[in-house]
């Protein structure tokens, strides 16, 4: 393990030789301990002749010796290929990069420089090959609009560069030196990181050795066990979800097992970023309560997850309670963006920058479809409940509430019962709207039945 | 001056204090030197009692003597205000804080964590009270998507939290650690910028000294002079004018005047962030080449710079040039998204998320009109010139182009030239399209003019 944090730093050396050389020295004379080593990977079209580069264009010799890993196809010249074919393979080999050297531990922190073109190649690339929580800084002429693209479910830190990314003028050079300096230091912490991780790994070590000593009736004592790991267990919530996980933090913040919660905002990126924590093993259980993404994706809302939202929970076989907590509303902008085709439906404006429409039987059909299609596939489906709320999916779907439409929602409930019937994935409805108390209590006990333990 | 940097941590103490907490000790452990010190501002809508915070809510007494200044009205108790009358309040106040402390050298950086309302409040703080380039972070559940509001002009750092701002789990750990280094090493940046500053002033202090020795006779030596500080020189720029631009650079970088370029894209953000550096002063001279955010703005596209673009120049009094670059065109983001009334209009798929409409005679008369009512309030309009491309506005409207429209132009180059008769704003017409070379020699030409230099 190295003793110092190593930063690559990304962008088109053809287009911006001088801010990427004015931020490499930034990175070196950086106030952290200890100093960084940087690597320079060049994205631009044409190749550069620079001695800094470390990963140069791919039509000149790479000092890195990428090959081995068998992983690295022909080298491909950028220059030839049509714009998007150049930002796809760029993308493609930027990825690999990352990924040879984190295989290593090699890497500790990342910081990009780019307009458009540099920004999508690098966040992609960054997104792809790093986990969350990994140093990864993108200073870029798009990051005051959306970013969505660009951040996804990544914590991937976005600095506006205000002007052109061109000429290192005295508004730019403190910029570039504010961004060097904050990806060094996250570097730094990253590299304590990965020192503690192998320390731990190395503990596991011997802990294994001391129970096999145990095993094989060597007479040493055993010492004190660690505590067991707590239960990550990952909640999607919306504001008009939000009683329903206040108490369910509350009754897991008691639980006679030891959990760690972790709330995800059903804005897209949030129900993205549990998708992936999924994948990569991060959690152990979900309950996934606001499953109003969906309908986004299928109606044409504006916070939509895209198209695998619940896949991830069902592939990786663990616990998960599911319900339909806020699938009576699609999400619109300021009022003015709410498509023609929904005049005359039930249109509330939660504030100036959010307008909901109340969806239709129909469409609550679509809905329930799209979760027993998911859920179908559950590798472990006896680990899978649905619970339905009767009583109402969100705070304004309640009896008297603005969205109260006990009929649209009888459509969602039935549609996901006849669908799922058979399929080992247990249904049940409860009387209660989804913010009783008695609700998430519910909630949890089932939980706790599908993970094997008590959690109330 | 401080040895140390200061950093202001900001987040609502009742709802997130196990977070902030969390946070602080991070900024306490940084891996940086030399090491922050931390105030902590408490913006929640409820009191909290805890030793740590610097600045506690209103309604309890305050360790920093803010009253001093005379500009700290009486403390407003949050909790009895309604939702937005509190965040007002807040993001008053919060402001009131940073310009004290920034007045007095006393703050090098700030962090601020929060939801929807504490990013709202923090961030307009920031935006409002801090310059660009002075660090400020922001780790907020709302960093992925549309963060313009957020940013604005400025270089506001934004980390998306992924998860929740609730509870220190082990995916919101390692991300307010990155935001805690990031923030310590660009407050450390930013300390050594201010000891230079006052280094500088020292310098400057020395320099007059001298000359004044040299008034009064003394005989002593005066020694180099240092070189005189380069012409500071904003241009707009985008996609479709970008060979003009380049023409510019070319010939200012070849200048016998020293000048240092700044370009601005005029996607609305680019433009509020030239306007804002007239105003602080760190522009001496604008080339306005690419005014299109003018047309997002009255005719309803995505790229607009709101109401009081063109403004900052003319009541600076300083040398600006202005065309009418990119006036062609209305912009849009992908197909589904150009509203219905512009069907039959020549639409342009630029890529996949830019799409352009041509605009009508009427509409840039409606441009023309605004750029007469703005050049008109010129504080020394003898120093404004508007130089009109009769070739063609864009790269699309030259003649054989997709956006050839001599009709539509030539209302607005009328409008222009009638509106401004008799205001002492000269208006040039010439015969090139906006990125002919020439077009670019005429305008650095013209600068040079108003500026009182030789710029080509």
């Amino acid at each position: 393990m190295t003793d110092r944090p190593t930063i690559l730093l990304i962008g088109t050396c053809d287009t911006k030789w001088a801010e990427l050389q004015h931020t490499r020295q930034q990175l070196l004379a950086t106030p952290t301990t200890p100093r960084p080593t940087v690597l320079l990977l060049d994205i631009g079209r044409e190749p550069s002749h620079h001695q800094e580069i470390s990963f140069p264009h791919p039509t000149l010799p790479c000092p890195f010796d990428l090959e081995n890993d068998g992983s690295e196809p022909e080298p491909e010249d950028y220059a030839s290929l049509p714009r998007q074919l150049y930002l796809e393979a760029a993308t493609a080999r930027t990825q690999r990069i990352i990924t040879h050297l984190r295989a290593r531990h090699q890497l500790h922190g990342i910081l990009a420089l780019g307009g458009s073109c540099g920004t999508s190649v690098a966040t992609a690339a960054m997104r792809a090959a790093c986990p969350i929580g990994f140093p990864k800084v993108m200073v870029s002429t798009m990051a005051s609009g959306d970013i969505g693209p660009y951040v996804e479910e990544t914590d991937l830190t976005m600095m506006y560069s205000v002007v052109d990314l061109a000429g290192t003028n005295g508004i730019l050079t403190p910029i570039l030196a504010n961004a060097a300096a904050a990806t060094a230091a996250m570097a730094a912490v990253q590299l304590r990181r990965d020192r503690q991780d192998a320390l731990e790994r190395c503990e596991d070590y011997l802990v294994a050795q001391e129970l096999l000593q145990m095993v094989t009736g060597a007479d040493r004592s055993p010492g004190p066990r660690p505590n067991p790991a707590p239960q990550r267990i990952g909640i999607t919530m919306f504001g008009v979800t939000t009683p329903c996980v206040t108490e369910i933090r509350t009754l897991l913040a008691a639980s006679p097992t030891a959990t760690e919660v972790f709330v995800f905002h059903a804005t897209g990126a949030g129900g993205k970023a549990m998708e992936r924590l999924v994948r990569e093993g991060a959690l152990d259980a979900v309950i996934d309560l606001t499953t109003s993404e969906v309908v986004d994706e299928l109606v044409g809302g504006v916070l939509s997850a895209g198209p695998h939202r619940l896949e991830a929970a069902a592939a990786a076989g663990i616990p998960q309670v599911v319900s339909v907590g806020a699938c009576d509303m699609v999400n619109y902008g300021p009022p003015g963006t709410v498509p023609e085709r929904f005049r005359g439906r039930r249109i509330w404006e939660h504030n100036a920058t959010v307008t909901l429409v109340r969806t239709s039987p129909e469409e609550n059909r679509r809905v329930g479809e799209f979760l027993v299609e998911k859920l179908k596939k559950a590798t472990a489906p006896e680990k899978v409940v649905v619970v339905l709320p009767t009583g109402g999916l969100s705070m304004l779907d309640v009896e008297g509430g603005v969205y109260w439409d006990p009929e649209a929602d009888a459509v969602l409930f039935r549609t996901v019962e006849e669908g799922l019937r058979g399929s080992g994935v247990a249904v049940l409805r409860r009387e209660e709207d989804v913010n009783a108390p008695a609700f998430a209590r519910g909630l949890v006990e089932v939980l706790g039945r599908v993970m094997g333990c008590r959690l109330v």
